[in-house]
Protein backbone atom coordinates (compact mmCIF):
# COMPACT_ATOMS: atom_id res chain seq x y z
CA UNK A 1 0.00 0.00 0.00
CA UNK A 2 1.47 3.27 -1.32
CA UNK A 3 2.84 5.19 2.28
CA UNK A 4 2.15 2.12 4.25
CA UNK A 5 -0.17 1.28 7.27
CA UNK A 6 0.37 2.46 10.86
CA UNK A 7 -0.70 1.88 14.35
CA UNK A 8 -0.84 4.21 17.09
CA UNK A 9 -1.33 2.22 20.64
CA UNK A 10 -2.32 4.29 23.38
CA UNK A 11 -2.30 3.47 26.83
CA UNK A 12 -2.44 5.94 29.50
CA UNK A 13 -3.40 4.03 32.21
CA UNK A 14 -1.95 4.89 35.66
CA UNK A 15 -3.42 1.91 37.62
CA UNK A 16 -5.53 3.27 39.91
CA UNK A 17 -8.63 1.16 38.64
CA UNK A 18 -6.81 -1.75 39.11
CA UNK A 19 -6.38 -1.19 42.80
CA UNK A 20 -2.89 -2.04 41.43
CA UNK A 21 0.41 0.12 42.13
CA UNK A 22 1.33 -0.93 38.85
CA UNK A 23 -0.29 0.70 35.55
CA UNK A 24 -2.29 -1.69 34.15
CA UNK A 25 -0.73 -2.14 30.60
CA UNK A 26 2.21 -2.92 32.71
CA UNK A 27 1.00 -6.33 34.52
CA UNK A 28 2.01 -9.53 33.04
CA UNK A 29 -0.20 -11.96 31.88
CA UNK A 30 1.56 -14.75 30.42
CA UNK A 31 4.71 -13.66 32.10
CA UNK A 32 4.77 -10.53 29.97
CA UNK A 33 3.61 -7.37 30.21
CA UNK A 34 0.42 -6.88 28.27
CA UNK A 35 1.41 -3.95 26.31
CA UNK A 36 3.96 -6.22 24.58
CA UNK A 37 0.88 -8.94 23.87
CA UNK A 38 -0.74 -6.28 22.01
CA UNK A 39 2.02 -4.84 20.18
CA UNK A 40 3.13 -8.21 18.90
CA UNK A 41 -0.61 -8.74 18.07
CA UNK A 42 -0.42 -5.97 15.10
CA UNK A 43 3.47 -6.86 14.38
CA UNK A 44 2.13 -10.61 13.64
CA UNK A 45 -0.27 -9.19 11.35
CA UNK A 46 2.25 -7.58 9.53
CA UNK A 47 5.64 -7.02 10.49
CA UNK A 48 6.68 -3.95 8.93
CA UNK A 49 4.06 -1.76 10.31
CA UNK A 50 4.96 1.19 12.15
CA UNK A 51 4.18 0.85 15.69
CA UNK A 52 3.64 4.39 17.51
CA UNK A 53 3.42 3.72 21.25
CA UNK A 54 1.36 6.64 22.99
CA UNK A 55 2.52 6.26 26.99
CA UNK A 56 2.74 8.93 29.39
CA UNK A 57 5.93 10.69 29.73
CA UNK A 58 6.80 9.42 33.38
CA UNK A 59 6.36 5.59 32.38
CA UNK A 60 9.06 5.83 29.58
CA UNK A 61 11.99 4.82 31.84
CA UNK A 62 9.73 1.74 33.45
CA UNK A 63 8.89 0.66 30.13
CA UNK A 64 12.45 0.46 28.33
CA UNK A 65 13.19 -0.91 31.71
CA UNK A 66 10.79 -3.40 30.81
CA UNK A 67 11.76 -3.71 27.42
CA UNK A 68 15.17 -4.69 28.42
CA UNK A 69 14.36 -7.04 30.75
CA UNK A 70 11.92 -8.78 28.30
CA UNK A 71 14.01 -8.96 25.79
CA UNK A 72 11.92 -6.57 23.78
CA UNK A 73 12.92 -5.60 20.75
CA UNK A 74 10.06 -4.79 18.36
CA UNK A 75 10.83 -1.74 17.15
CA UNK A 76 8.54 1.29 17.78
CA UNK A 77 8.60 5.05 18.43
CA UNK A 78 7.73 5.71 21.69
CA UNK A 79 5.85 9.36 21.60
CA UNK A 80 3.82 10.98 25.37
CA UNK A 81 0.53 10.90 26.24
CA UNK A 82 -1.27 14.44 26.86
CA UNK A 83 -3.92 15.06 29.33
CA UNK A 84 -6.81 13.11 27.79
CA UNK A 85 -6.88 10.27 25.39
CA UNK A 86 -7.94 12.90 22.99
CA UNK A 87 -4.91 14.60 23.58
CA UNK A 88 -2.80 11.42 23.60
CA UNK A 89 -4.27 10.44 20.39
CA UNK A 90 -3.11 13.88 18.72
CA UNK A 91 0.36 13.52 20.01
CA UNK A 92 0.41 10.22 18.18
CA UNK A 93 -0.76 11.48 14.99
CA UNK A 94 2.46 13.84 14.89
CA UNK A 95 4.44 10.70 14.16
CA UNK A 96 2.41 9.04 11.11
CA UNK A 97 4.70 10.30 8.74
CA UNK A 98 2.56 9.08 5.21
CA UNK A 99 1.33 6.09 6.34
CA UNK A 100 -2.23 6.24 4.56
CA UNK A 101 -3.88 3.97 7.09
CA UNK A 102 -3.92 4.66 10.83
CA UNK A 103 -5.43 2.69 13.33
CA UNK A 104 -5.84 3.35 16.67
CA UNK A 105 -5.70 0.73 19.43
CA UNK A 106 -6.38 0.78 23.40
CA UNK A 107 -3.29 -0.72 24.79
CA UNK A 108 -5.23 -3.03 26.73
CA UNK A 109 -6.83 -5.08 24.08
CA UNK A 110 -3.90 -7.63 23.43
CA UNK A 111 -6.73 -10.34 22.50
CA UNK A 112 -7.47 -8.52 19.26
CA UNK A 113 -7.49 -11.41 16.23
CA UNK A 114 -6.04 -10.84 13.03
CA UNK A 115 -9.34 -11.41 11.51
CA UNK A 116 -10.54 -8.00 13.07
CA UNK A 117 -7.21 -6.14 12.81
CA UNK A 118 -7.31 -7.14 8.80
CA UNK A 119 -11.46 -6.37 8.57
CA UNK A 120 -10.78 -3.12 10.07
CA UNK A 121 -8.04 -1.88 7.66
CA UNK A 122 -9.55 -3.34 4.64
CA UNK A 123 -13.00 -1.78 5.59
CA UNK A 124 -11.33 1.56 6.40
CA UNK A 125 -9.18 1.22 2.97
CA UNK A 126 -12.42 1.32 0.71
CA UNK A 127 -14.68 3.33 3.46
CA UNK A 128 -12.44 5.82 5.28
CA UNK A 129 -13.31 4.41 8.96
CA UNK A 130 -14.10 1.12 10.59
CA UNK A 131 -14.37 0.68 13.64
CA UNK A 132 -15.23 -3.39 15.05
CA UNK A 133 -17.97 -3.87 17.08
CA UNK A 134 -19.85 -6.65 18.99
CA UNK A 135 -23.67 -7.22 19.51
CA UNK A 136 -25.09 -6.60 23.23
CA UNK A 137 -25.63 -10.17 24.99
CA UNK A 138 -27.36 -8.52 28.01
CA UNK A 139 -30.74 -6.80 28.19
CA UNK A 140 -29.88 -2.90 27.79
CA UNK A 141 -31.03 -0.09 29.63
CA UNK A 142 -31.32 3.75 29.43
CA UNK A 143 -31.34 5.30 32.88
CA UNK A 144 -34.05 8.05 33.18
CA UNK A 145 -33.65 9.20 36.55
CA UNK A 146 -31.91 8.28 39.98
CA UNK A 147 -32.00 4.92 40.01
CA UNK A 148 -35.23 4.65 37.96
CA UNK A 149 -34.79 2.27 34.93
CA UNK A 150 -36.88 3.86 31.44
CA UNK A 151 -38.13 1.24 29.51
CA UNK A 152 -35.90 -1.57 28.22
CA UNK A 153 -34.41 -0.95 24.76
CA UNK A 154 -34.02 -3.69 21.40
CA UNK A 155 -30.22 -4.36 22.29
CA UNK A 156 -30.18 -5.76 18.52
CA UNK A 157 -30.38 -1.95 17.93
CA UNK A 158 -27.18 -1.35 19.50
CA UNK A 159 -23.56 -2.52 19.15
CA UNK A 160 -20.60 -2.56 21.83
CA UNK A 161 -17.73 -1.04 20.10
CA UNK A 162 -13.86 -2.38 20.70
CA UNK A 163 -10.62 -0.71 18.71
CA UNK A 164 -8.69 -0.51 16.72
CA UNK A 165 -10.65 1.87 14.87
CA UNK A 166 -8.46 2.59 11.39
CA UNK A 167 -8.99 5.37 9.39
CA UNK A 168 -7.38 7.05 6.06
CA UNK A 169 -4.55 9.43 7.45
CA UNK A 170 -6.57 12.43 5.38
CA UNK A 171 -9.74 11.79 7.53
CA UNK A 172 -8.43 11.36 11.09
CA UNK A 173 -6.01 14.35 10.85
CA UNK A 174 -8.82 16.43 9.59
CA UNK A 175 -11.01 14.97 12.58
CA UNK A 176 -8.20 15.87 15.69
CA UNK A 177 -7.85 19.34 14.16
CA UNK A 178 -11.09 19.92 16.59
CA UNK A 179 -10.97 21.63 19.66
CA UNK A 180 -11.31 18.89 22.69
CA UNK A 181 -14.85 18.33 23.70
CA UNK A 182 -15.64 15.51 26.71
CA UNK A 183 -18.79 14.03 24.37
CA UNK A 184 -15.25 12.26 22.22
CA UNK A 185 -16.06 8.97 23.91
CA UNK A 186 -13.40 7.45 21.04
CA UNK A 187 -11.33 8.40 18.01
CA UNK A 188 -14.34 7.40 15.63
CA UNK A 189 -16.71 9.81 18.05
CA UNK A 190 -13.95 12.48 16.51
CA UNK A 191 -14.15 11.58 13.25
CA UNK A 192 -18.40 11.53 13.25
CA UNK A 193 -18.30 14.82 14.37
CA UNK A 194 -15.83 16.55 11.62
CA UNK A 195 -18.27 14.54 9.20
CA UNK A 196 -16.89 11.42 8.51
CA UNK A 197 -19.81 8.35 8.55
CA UNK A 198 -18.21 5.35 10.08
CA UNK A 199 -18.46 1.89 8.69
CA UNK A 200 -19.04 -0.86 11.50
CA UNK A 201 -17.20 -4.32 10.73
CA UNK A 202 -17.28 -7.73 12.78
CA UNK A 203 -15.09 -7.38 15.99
CA UNK A 204 -14.10 -10.15 18.15
CA UNK A 205 -15.29 -11.52 21.50
CA UNK A 206 -12.30 -11.92 23.18
CA UNK A 207 -11.06 -8.29 22.36
CA UNK A 208 -11.55 -7.07 25.90
CA UNK A 209 -10.53 -4.48 27.45
CA UNK A 210 -8.15 -5.07 30.49
CA UNK A 211 -9.79 -2.18 33.28
CA UNK A 212 -10.82 -4.49 36.05
CA UNK A 213 -9.14 -7.62 38.50
CA UNK A 214 -12.37 -9.10 37.12
CA UNK A 215 -10.96 -8.63 33.49
CA UNK A 216 -7.13 -9.34 34.17
CA UNK A 217 -8.88 -13.21 35.28
CA UNK A 218 -10.53 -13.58 32.06
CA UNK A 219 -7.31 -12.09 30.75
CA UNK A 220 -5.25 -15.01 32.31
CA UNK A 221 -7.72 -17.59 31.29
CA UNK A 222 -7.24 -16.41 27.57
CA UNK A 223 -3.74 -16.29 27.79
CA UNK A 224 -3.38 -19.67 28.57
CA UNK A 225 -5.72 -21.00 25.79
CA UNK A 226 -4.43 -19.28 23.17
CA UNK B 1 -40.18 -13.06 56.01
CA UNK B 2 -44.09 -14.03 55.93
CA UNK B 3 -44.69 -16.48 53.26
CA UNK B 4 -41.13 -16.85 52.60
CA UNK B 5 -39.14 -16.34 48.97
CA UNK B 6 -38.63 -18.46 45.79
CA UNK B 7 -36.79 -18.21 42.76
CA UNK B 8 -37.25 -19.36 39.54
CA UNK B 9 -34.55 -20.38 37.73
CA UNK B 10 -35.13 -20.99 33.89
CA UNK B 11 -32.52 -23.15 31.39
CA UNK B 12 -34.48 -23.18 27.96
CA UNK B 13 -30.94 -24.04 26.39
CA UNK B 14 -30.93 -26.55 23.92
CA UNK B 15 -27.24 -26.18 23.28
CA UNK B 16 -27.15 -24.96 18.91
CA UNK B 17 -25.17 -21.81 19.69
CA UNK B 18 -22.74 -23.20 21.59
CA UNK B 19 -21.92 -25.95 19.31
CA UNK B 20 -22.25 -28.84 21.58
CA UNK B 21 -24.74 -31.56 21.42
CA UNK B 22 -25.52 -30.59 25.25
CA UNK B 23 -27.49 -27.99 26.27
CA UNK B 24 -25.21 -24.86 28.06
CA UNK B 25 -26.96 -25.71 31.33
CA UNK B 26 -25.84 -29.08 31.60
CA UNK B 27 -21.66 -28.47 30.59
CA UNK B 28 -19.75 -29.02 33.23
CA UNK B 29 -17.47 -26.66 34.89
CA UNK B 30 -15.36 -27.09 37.82
CA UNK B 31 -16.51 -30.74 37.36
CA UNK B 32 -19.94 -29.91 38.12
CA UNK B 33 -23.23 -28.82 35.64
CA UNK B 34 -23.18 -25.36 35.92
CA UNK B 35 -27.39 -25.27 36.69
CA UNK B 36 -26.31 -27.24 39.86
CA UNK B 37 -23.60 -24.51 40.19
CA UNK B 38 -26.51 -21.79 40.19
CA UNK B 39 -29.32 -23.38 42.16
CA UNK B 40 -26.50 -23.79 44.93
CA UNK B 41 -25.77 -20.13 44.96
CA UNK B 42 -29.21 -19.21 45.58
CA UNK B 43 -29.46 -21.92 48.61
CA UNK B 44 -26.11 -20.81 50.13
CA UNK B 45 -28.00 -17.36 50.57
CA UNK B 46 -30.59 -18.70 52.22
CA UNK B 47 -31.35 -22.63 52.43
CA UNK B 48 -34.89 -22.61 53.00
CA UNK B 49 -35.06 -20.27 49.52
CA UNK B 50 -37.60 -22.36 47.20
CA UNK B 51 -36.49 -23.04 44.33
CA UNK B 52 -38.33 -23.55 40.88
CA UNK B 53 -36.27 -25.34 38.41
CA UNK B 54 -37.79 -24.80 34.66
CA UNK B 55 -36.74 -27.10 32.22
CA UNK B 56 -37.45 -27.90 28.75
CA UNK B 57 -39.72 -31.24 28.89
CA UNK B 58 -37.68 -33.40 27.05
CA UNK B 59 -34.19 -32.68 29.56
CA UNK B 60 -36.09 -33.82 32.36
CA UNK B 61 -34.81 -37.00 32.86
CA UNK B 62 -31.78 -36.11 31.71
CA UNK B 63 -31.60 -33.66 34.55
CA UNK B 64 -32.50 -36.51 36.42
CA UNK B 65 -29.74 -38.63 35.64
CA UNK B 66 -27.28 -35.99 36.14
CA UNK B 67 -28.87 -35.31 40.11
CA UNK B 68 -27.89 -39.14 40.66
CA UNK B 69 -24.22 -39.02 39.00
CA UNK B 70 -23.51 -36.24 40.75
CA UNK B 71 -25.41 -36.79 44.18
CA UNK B 72 -26.94 -33.72 43.81
CA UNK B 73 -29.79 -33.98 46.47
CA UNK B 74 -30.59 -30.16 46.93
CA UNK B 75 -34.77 -29.73 46.96
CA UNK B 76 -36.03 -28.57 44.08
CA UNK B 77 -39.25 -28.13 41.88
CA UNK B 78 -39.36 -29.34 38.25
CA UNK B 79 -41.27 -27.25 36.06
CA UNK B 80 -42.08 -28.00 31.99
CA UNK B 81 -40.64 -24.83 30.31
CA UNK B 82 -42.83 -23.37 27.25
CA UNK B 83 -42.62 -22.26 23.59
CA UNK B 84 -40.47 -18.93 24.80
CA UNK B 85 -38.80 -17.90 27.87
CA UNK B 86 -42.01 -15.73 29.26
CA UNK B 87 -43.89 -18.81 28.86
CA UNK B 88 -41.94 -20.95 31.02
CA UNK B 89 -41.12 -18.14 33.80
CA UNK B 90 -45.33 -18.05 33.08
CA UNK B 91 -45.34 -22.01 34.31
CA UNK B 92 -43.29 -21.16 36.97
CA UNK B 93 -45.32 -19.07 38.30
CA UNK B 94 -47.93 -21.49 38.73
CA UNK B 95 -45.37 -23.13 41.56
CA UNK B 96 -45.10 -20.00 44.01
CA UNK B 97 -47.09 -20.99 45.84
CA UNK B 98 -47.87 -18.11 48.86
CA UNK B 99 -44.36 -16.61 48.48
CA UNK B 100 -43.92 -13.30 48.79
CA UNK B 101 -41.00 -12.04 47.25
CA UNK B 102 -40.07 -13.97 43.14
CA UNK B 103 -36.55 -13.88 41.93
CA UNK B 104 -36.07 -14.96 38.12
CA UNK B 105 -32.61 -15.79 37.71
CA UNK B 106 -31.20 -17.49 34.30
CA UNK B 107 -29.87 -20.89 34.69
CA UNK B 108 -26.39 -20.15 33.33
CA UNK B 109 -25.48 -17.41 35.43
CA UNK B 110 -23.81 -19.48 38.46
CA UNK B 111 -21.50 -16.64 39.22
CA UNK B 112 -24.23 -14.51 40.50
CA UNK B 113 -22.75 -12.83 44.05
CA UNK B 114 -24.48 -13.77 47.67
CA UNK B 115 -24.86 -9.77 47.55
CA UNK B 116 -26.40 -9.57 44.36
CA UNK B 117 -28.59 -12.03 45.46
CA UNK B 118 -28.86 -9.94 48.86
CA UNK B 119 -29.16 -6.49 46.70
CA UNK B 120 -31.99 -7.50 44.59
CA UNK B 121 -34.28 -9.13 47.32
CA UNK B 122 -34.32 -6.24 49.80
CA UNK B 123 -35.00 -3.47 47.09
CA UNK B 124 -37.87 -5.76 45.64
CA UNK B 125 -39.14 -6.08 49.55
CA UNK B 126 -38.99 -2.05 49.62
CA UNK B 127 -39.29 -1.10 45.94
CA UNK B 128 -41.28 -4.30 44.57
CA UNK B 129 -39.27 -4.75 41.83
CA UNK B 130 -35.76 -4.65 41.30
CA UNK B 131 -32.74 -5.69 38.73
CA UNK B 132 -29.47 -6.03 39.12
CA UNK B 133 -27.65 -3.79 36.36
CA UNK B 134 -23.79 -3.13 35.50
CA UNK B 135 -22.26 -0.18 34.00
CA UNK B 136 -21.66 -0.51 29.85
CA UNK B 137 -17.82 -0.79 29.92
CA UNK B 138 -17.28 -0.68 26.09
CA UNK B 139 -18.49 2.58 24.06
CA UNK B 140 -22.21 2.55 22.40
CA UNK B 141 -23.65 2.71 19.40
CA UNK B 142 -26.47 2.93 17.88
CA UNK B 143 -27.62 0.99 14.55
CA UNK B 144 -28.69 3.07 11.95
CA UNK B 145 -29.03 1.36 8.66
CA UNK B 146 -26.86 -1.36 7.10
CA UNK B 147 -23.51 -0.91 8.26
CA UNK B 148 -23.69 2.63 9.18
CA UNK B 149 -23.50 3.75 12.85
CA UNK B 150 -25.17 6.40 14.40
CA UNK B 151 -23.78 8.87 16.60
CA UNK B 152 -22.05 7.43 19.54
CA UNK B 153 -24.24 7.12 22.91
CA UNK B 154 -22.94 8.29 26.21
CA UNK B 155 -22.39 5.01 27.67
CA UNK B 156 -22.61 6.46 31.52
CA UNK B 157 -26.60 6.76 30.57
CA UNK B 158 -26.86 3.10 29.56
CA UNK B 159 -26.78 -0.24 31.89
CA UNK B 160 -26.31 -3.75 31.34
CA UNK B 161 -29.03 -6.09 32.71
CA UNK B 162 -28.57 -9.25 34.74
CA UNK B 163 -30.35 -11.46 36.51
CA UNK B 164 -31.82 -12.29 39.44
CA UNK B 165 -35.08 -9.81 38.63
CA UNK B 166 -36.72 -10.22 41.82
CA UNK B 167 -40.63 -8.90 42.00
CA UNK B 168 -43.31 -8.72 44.84
CA UNK B 169 -45.33 -11.78 44.23
CA UNK B 170 -48.98 -9.95 43.63
CA UNK B 171 -46.84 -7.33 40.76
CA UNK B 172 -45.35 -10.57 38.95
CA UNK B 173 -48.39 -12.53 38.85
CA UNK B 174 -49.86 -9.48 37.26
CA UNK B 175 -47.95 -8.09 34.54
CA UNK B 176 -47.69 -12.28 33.55
CA UNK B 177 -51.57 -11.63 33.14
CA UNK B 178 -50.95 -9.72 29.74
CA UNK B 179 -50.64 -11.32 26.21
CA UNK B 180 -47.38 -12.58 24.99
CA UNK B 181 -45.25 -9.40 23.48
CA UNK B 182 -41.39 -10.25 21.53
CA UNK B 183 -40.36 -6.60 23.01
CA UNK B 184 -40.16 -8.59 26.50
CA UNK B 185 -36.92 -8.88 26.68
CA UNK B 186 -36.42 -9.76 29.99
CA UNK B 187 -39.04 -9.94 33.06
CA UNK B 188 -38.52 -6.24 33.99
CA UNK B 189 -39.70 -5.14 30.50
CA UNK B 190 -42.95 -7.45 31.44
CA UNK B 191 -43.31 -5.63 34.62
CA UNK B 192 -42.33 -2.38 33.22
CA UNK B 193 -45.14 -2.71 30.20
CA UNK B 194 -48.09 -3.72 33.14
CA UNK B 195 -47.41 -0.58 34.20
CA UNK B 196 -44.95 -0.54 37.25
CA UNK B 197 -41.37 1.18 37.84
CA UNK B 198 -37.74 -1.30 38.11
CA UNK B 199 -35.49 -0.18 40.62
CA UNK B 200 -31.94 -0.94 39.86
CA UNK B 201 -29.56 -1.97 41.92
CA UNK B 202 -25.85 -3.20 41.55
CA UNK B 203 -24.98 -6.52 40.05
CA UNK B 204 -21.28 -8.22 40.27
CA UNK B 205 -19.00 -8.06 37.30
CA UNK B 206 -18.62 -11.75 37.19
CA UNK B 207 -22.28 -12.74 37.39
CA UNK B 208 -21.96 -13.48 33.27
CA UNK B 209 -24.51 -15.15 31.30
CA UNK B 210 -22.90 -18.44 30.14
CA UNK B 211 -23.99 -18.85 26.05
CA UNK B 212 -20.67 -18.72 23.73
CA UNK B 213 -17.64 -20.81 24.12
CA UNK B 214 -16.18 -17.72 24.81
CA UNK B 215 -17.99 -17.07 28.36
CA UNK B 216 -17.39 -21.00 28.86
CA UNK B 217 -13.60 -20.33 28.84
CA UNK B 218 -14.27 -17.75 31.08
CA UNK B 219 -16.55 -19.88 33.37
CA UNK B 220 -13.56 -21.86 33.18
CA UNK B 221 -11.21 -19.28 34.44
CA UNK B 222 -13.74 -18.08 37.25
CA UNK B 223 -14.50 -21.08 38.59
CA UNK B 224 -11.02 -22.43 39.29
CA UNK B 225 -10.63 -18.88 41.00
CA UNK B 226 -13.48 -19.00 43.45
Amino acid sequence: MPGGECVIIVAGGQGLRMGADIPKQFIPIGQRPILMHTIEKFLSWNNSLKVILVLPQNQFSYWESLCRNYDFTQKHILVAGGETRFHSVKNGLQHIGDSQLIAIHDGVRPFVSQETIERCFSAADEKGAAIPVINVSESLRKIEKNGIASVGLKRSDYRLVQTPQVFKSSIICKAYELNYNDAFTDDASVVEAAGFPIFLVEGNLENIKITTPFDLKVAEALINKT
